[in-house]
């Protein structure tokens, strides 16, 4: 699979519930929200935008992609919402790895880089680090409806937090899976 | 990596904190144990026995293992406990991959086959069936005093749960470790 095809497989909206195992005190936290993965064109301007914030071409850009996040922190019933842009910037001479380029905006704006890699199991790996926070975090498709992702953070080299999501589609660009038949459609 | 390499490195004692995520009704159910990992011999009585039951010849076993497990479910305050023994016959020819034969003693006694394979990425991939019931489990460490594990029940053919596991060594076969300093130790 390539990172393409692994962006155009999560286009959409899925029902999203994440759990985080908190490795020091062992308490997990639990969220839910409703998300949306929409494909962005490469000359886009928001792809264009953070293409030119690292100083890179705009056309080395292989893939963009923007996930909108609404939902709620179980424990403390906050609502937490937000979104984040995504650039692919492939190596060269290679269509499975390279740069990825990230500007998240919740509670503020903050803009990332890291790696991509799609491995021979076409789950999708990327790395990211930021100051003193370290993360890696796999995805990948139990079936076109079905995703599945687990991540790991470091905070100042030691793991601070795994986290582990599974994602339902509802609904979007494939005509299979209606919201309504979420659970029973994520087998098809 | 070989399977005898996986079960060497997972001899010991961890604590083992479990989510799953039930897919129709989106509830979470979580579970934590003291979970112990012994390496069997593969004359041990239990191999033997195992490989009998099911017609096998014991010298074709490559690995022997028990698991003990004595944790509480939060939602229910629900003790359990049990154990399970699981061995691997591999592939005539392959050192990767082949048959398993498990034993479950926890309310009841079950015994299940299923498949083993380690991919490329030293993760171990355990596939079970047992009547309308199919499970898929991947197996990896982070470090090794930190395992993580993420399974995928289907239920009639139907995906039904998403279940994830960090594990944190608690000490054991890996002398660094002290059940005091278990989430440092997790990030060496």
């Amino acid at each position: 699979m390539t990172i393409e095809e692994f962006f155009q497989l999560s286009a959409g909206k899925w029902f999203s519930h994440r759990t985080g195992h908190d490795l020091a005190s062992k308490q997990s936290k639990n969220g839910k929200s409703d998300v949306i993965i929409e494909i962005l064109a490469v000359d886009h301007p928001d792809v264009v935008k953070l293409c030119q914030n690292y100083k890179i071409d705009p056309s080395h850009a292989s893939c963009g992609v923007r996930v909108t996040w609404n939902g709620t922190i179980e424990s403390v019933k906050e609502k937490h919402s937000g979104s984040t842009v995504l650039v692919t910037i492939p190596d060269e001479g290679y269509s499975d790895r390279g740069k990825l380029l990230q500007e998240i905006v919740s509670a503020e704006k903050t803009s990332i880089t890291g790696r991509y890699q799609i491995g021979s199991d076409d789950a999708l790996i990327l790395t990211t680090e930021s100051g003193s926070m370290w993360s890696e975090e796999r995805l990948w498709f139990a079936s076109p409806n079905l995703r599945m992702r687990s991540s790991l953070m470091k905070h100042s080299g030691d793991f601070s937090m795994a986290s582990y999501t599974s994602e339902i589609r509802m609904g979007g660009s494939q005509p299979a899976a209606k919201a309504s038949d979420a659970a029973q459609s994520a087998s098809s």
